[in-house]
């Protein structure tokens, strides 16, 4: 049986589309897009279409706020430093507790080494922003608010649209990491008060090592890499043009079919969750029931370990993960879930399946057919499991 | 006529052999190397191979001494902002007037607003190193040395090896950039005291975003790019398989023909030089006659303008630059030729000719067929020339 693939939110298959545009741009048309030479300039008007096709994926209003870089980390760290270097009065940013680590990593040695407050807004168990202790920790001196689109792990949506409007009260840059709702879900950022938002071309079937940060026409801005004068001097490096040419390949595709793809994935996604709930007992979906992206299943397993069922998956030829890639291989469980307030013994058992429009019924219903015999194997084995008579725990009523 | 390629110290046409390797990791192996699954633990095997080839093609002793990055840039900026780091008693750095954009630009924005001073060492004429006014720099305020392997305008090689051990003798770091001598010069770093060394993958006929930073064992560091746990903790950001494999490739097949093609890609380089000098006149070639690349020639021709060169040259289907592709676009003389005191009035004419091991003899021919006309229908329309009665300007004496 071929391998079935639901780690979609680590990262994505790269489209046969894709790679066919990149393809002349390694050997043929492979000029320095700086150069002034016919090697070189063939290259900018590819790369101008596809600063286009990215810009049409955000609703961005000009293609020149979009910034070139080599993924969502980079985007992420250029935003955050660029934010508090133009403004020197001001050394307070706000995140969430359930951001990424390119976030929380980031934060933490701000606080530590650079005299930045931060503050960390928690999240309810779905998952949804505390929207009190937001305003709450609101002033003056805050630089920025860094609050992601959709969460990685969870897919639960933050209202990034009234988060900025807030933000900019206090006279706060919004960035938002957008990177797990970027092809899957409609961003119109014009229409927005964000002023920064962060991409990853390999997150919506483009390649990895190349990412975008969309900066508001007029927003101050210093770079994090200087040099040369590429990207209008906001982003040092020789132009990446394969990958950039990818990724607005991608960014075209997603854009074309975002609707449809978001609706069938959403279909399957709850196929896969209800027939979980079922079948398997002593188990729950996490994060917003509502507002969550199309594609992500994260269902905590109950006394047992996520590694474990991995594991297991793996031989079943189904690829899943038990939270985020960056932080595999930890023995924590997922600082999302716990931030949720998910019991210490579900979280560790906690797998998230994530689809994309390449999934179908015929996967979901092989992972529905594997996974009773797994979890009951595995529980057999768990001290912390006592039989069919435990009580489940219903932790997330809207689900269990 | 096929059109001629003589720009490869901007970038370099990407191998057959290294697209191949790195195909079946778009859309087959595409899985993140950092996930525990099937689709991530295939890659982790093809990227410790690469890490194999570069490791080798530089000679360091561990592999783990090798930190993939997005670029030369990336890999500079993250060698300086970590020696300062680790460091917060020392304020200083020693660079030279003829490094990179890369370095050049950082140092400007580390003097202006955060407090570093920066020492740039002057070069000669033939733009090599002032040794003495280097020693003299040289304190135990100084956190870092950092200064280039081989000049990419120039081809001019600093004496690293003794450069790194002078560092040392006061305790500073010491790091190079050898994006242009990696894959044209042997390298054995680990017979060196460098302790970082920026590489990257386009310069040597692997894809464009992907670079490395050589960092010693031992020697401190801080992370320009914070998040997941990826290269180590070294460098956040899901890893680019498809790239780092392809500079891999690439590292492996320049070390397999490195000592061959420098000597025939030098040859031709004569050629070209020598030939120029003979048929136009009033031109010289810069830089350091004993000890230089064996790809680049860039000759200065006296009284016109390098930029209508070039567009002759395009039209001509000859590709070269008037410096490096990072400042194209630039109304300035190439500041590493002013550094070498060449004169305004030459330094404006300049042309870098940089070869690549595709280089033929049959092109440098054409380029030696087409130029002297070129030359003499520019300078018919310069209001500096006054007609072959014009004194040569005998500035390098080594070669006019």
């Amino acid at each position: 049986m071929a391998p079935i693939y639901l780690d979609n939110n680590a990262t994505t298959r790269v489209l046969p589309q894709v790679v066919e545009a990149m393809l002349p741009y390694f050997t043929e048309q492979f000029g320095n897009a700086s150069s002034i030479h016919a090697f070189g300039a063939e290259v900018g008007g590819a790369l101008r279409t596809a600063r286009q096709s990215v810009q049409a994926l955000i609703g961005a209003e000009f293609d020149h706020e979009i910034i070139f870089t080599s993924g969502g980390t980079e985007s992420n760290t250029t935003a955050i430093r660029s934010a508090l270097q133009v403004q020197p009065g001001r050394s307070e940013i706000i995140t969430s507790a359930v951001e990424h680590p390119a976030i929380l990593s980031l934060c933490d040695w701000l606080e530590k080494h650079e005299g930045v407050t931060v503050h960390h807004i928690p999240v309810d168990t779905m998952g949804r922003l505390d929207l009190d202790a937001y305003r709450a920790a609101l002033s003056e001196r805050v630089a920025v608010v860094s609050l992601m689109w959709a969460n990685n792990e969870t897919g639960t949506v933050f209202p990034v649209d009234g988060l900025a409007e807030l933000a900019h009260g206090v006279g706060a840059l919004f960035h938002t990491d957008a990177v797990q709702a970027a092809g899957k879900l409609p961003i119109d950022v014009k229409t927005t008060d964000i002023d920064m938002l962060s991409l990853s071309g390999h997150k919506f079937h483009g390649p990895k090592g190349v990412g975008a940060l969309y900066l508001r026409k007029g927003t101050r801005f210093r770079p994090l890499l200087r040099g040369g004068h590429q990207e209008r001097g906001r982003r040092a490096g020789t132009e990446n043009a394969p990958a950039i040419i990818g990724m607005g390949k991608a960014a075209e595709i997603a854009m074309a079919t975002l609707a449809e793809d978001g609706a069938r994935m959403a279909a399957l996604r709850d196929r896969l969750e209800q027939g979980l709930v079922q079948r398997v007992g002593h188990c729950f979906v996490t994060g917003d029931p509502r507002d969550r992206l199309p594609n992500t299943a994260t269902v905590a397993f109950e006394f047992i370990e996520g590694e474990a069922i991995l594991l297991k998956l793996n031989q079943a030829g189904i690829a899943a993960s038990s939270g985020s890639a960056c932080t595999s291989g930890s023995l924590e469980p997922s600082h999302v879930l716990r931030a949720m307030d998910i019991p210490f013994t579900a979280a560790h058992g906690a797998i998230r399946f994530s689809l994309s429009h390449e999934s179908t019924a015929e996967e979901i219903d092989r992972v529905l057919d594997v996974m009773p015999g797994i979890i009951a194997g595995l529980r057999a084995m768990s001290p912390f499991w006592s039989g069919d008579g435990a009580a489940p725990v219903a932790f997330n009523p809207d689900y269990t």
